[in-house]
């Protein structure tokens, strides 16, 4: 079933679970009119969120990077009502954060009337994943690599939304970015990775970039033997390895199978290391590990 | 008195004018989650919208560029009526134009379905700014060259609003962006123009920049005698000019008077160039010019 019942919470006023029918975004709300505010979307596994804490984390640094005062939002309680309201098993929930109503012009005010929703539907990958993969080209355009907002899950997302455009009129399913420097930093909706001689490596969060939690799920897994992971990598680099994969929240591990029309790594298909990894993902979701 | 009138219009059905108390925004707006829409903000002179052609021109350059299909929508006609409609004599107008309700997910619908809001309300400048003049510094971060959002006025805002609390912080009006080359851009609401040995120099536009509406009036204005305009500048570049200011659709052209604490041109107050076009500006505004 989709989700049918939103929390929606707004600074000073108790919050409650509404039909999504009734929930609506006030005229002078700064997410609509300046993309002020963050989101995150969370993978529900068995009816449970097993990445909330990570996410949390992510959610709450987002906020004081924003300027927010802290919130005193019990999180948890109430994305897992929001779940279990809606009766998701496999699905997503979604929870954004804008400073909420204010007055014209860029800068907000100091006691934000923020306002919280928190959603949850089902979701099923499009393919399966794990046999088809993932086909990837470069964006046409440069990121900066010390941007603030590269770092934030913001509702400020044009360029993501730009590029997906840009993916589907290339034929591809995603697309990625190359900052200033000539680096990869990540795709539109994915952290990337590569497998170069059985060593795993991902670029490096000041190339300006997310700080990605299936990113860093990825980082623990692979860290049970000690190496060097994060680093500076050419687009050069993705056909020159010996497997890639993208990865996201909601997704988990994605081989990417194809960049720039060329195969990656020689075969047609995802690699042994992608697949493992693929698995130990669902195993981390399916509680299994940690 | 303050606007209290909008026109709220959705794909495929007609537009009315609304008091702003009963406008609200859909829970799945693309506006509000991915900043998937564009705004324009007008200056009201006298009851008249003087430069509201250039506006809509920019407003439509920048939905084709988000891949929006033409709107057949009499922008003219629905901004003088929310204009009259509020009895808004000396103040502005802005309009924003989302990609509206859509599914979760980066990619927008082919056929969106668009929601349009223009609303209207007195305004006048805190301060005489022929007189005071505003202070810039630097922003902390660097701008891409090439972002295609660097063009577009757009629902995704936020860098200028980190940029505006940045301002806040460092005591100053305005700051000011330098792209990874290390040229200087724009303002997070403001063009930038420098006066030197009586020319005036601004930005080039492919250093990454909004082509501001008041920078195409004061390009026209001071194009009467042909000159070199629109070049690369460095940030020590406005130390050593002549003159600088700064302009916006909204608050014409303003004197920077100081920047990263230094005076500029050497004298404590705005410089007689800048003077000059400001008394143009606000008679281009006027209807006395064009």
């Amino acid at each position: 079933m989709t989700g049918n019942y939103v929390w929606a919470e707004r600074n000073g006023k108790p919050g409650r679970l509404v039909p999504d029918r009734e929930v609506t975004i006030a005229l002078h709300d700064r997410g609509f009119w300046y993309g002020d505010g963050v989101f995150e979307t969370v993978r529900v596994w068995g009816g449970t969120l097993p990445l909330l804490p990570r996410h949390l984390q992510r959610l709450e640094a987002a906020l004081a990077a924003l300027g927010f005062p802290a919130l005193s939002v019990d999180w948890k309680q109430r994305s897992q009502a929001v779940v279990q309201a809606n009766q998701v098993s496999m699905g997503y929930l979604r929870l954004a954060v804008s400073r909420g109503e204010g007055p014209r012009g860029f800068l907000p005010p100091a006691d934000p009337q923020w306002l919280l929703l928190i959603e949850a539907g089902d979701w099923a990958p499009a393919v399966d994943y794990g046999r088809e993969g993932m086909r990837a080209a470069l964006a046409s355009w440069r990121v900066a690599p010390n941007s603030p907002l590269a770092h934030l899950k913001s509702l400020s997302g044009l360029d993501k939304v730009l590029a997906k455009q840009e993916a589907t009129r290339l034929g591809v399913d995603e697309v990625l970015f190359v900052n200033t420097d000539g680096h990869l930093t990540e795709g539109a909706s994915s952290s990337l990775f590569l497998v170069r001689g059985g060593r795993l490596c991902t670029p490096a969060l000041d190339c300006g970039l997310l700080p990605g939690i299936a990113r860093a799920v990825v980082l623990d897994l692979a860290g049970l033997s000690p190496q060097p992971f994060e680093t500076r990598l050419t687009p050069e680099a993705i056909l020159e390895a010996d497997e890639a994969f993208l990865c996201n929240a909601l997704a988990g591990v994605i081989p990417l199978v194809e960049f720039a029309g060329q195969p990656i790594g020689g075969r047609s298909g995802p690699g042994p290391v992608t697949l493992a990894l693929r698995r130990q993902f669902e195993q981390v979701m399916a509680g299994r590990i940690y």
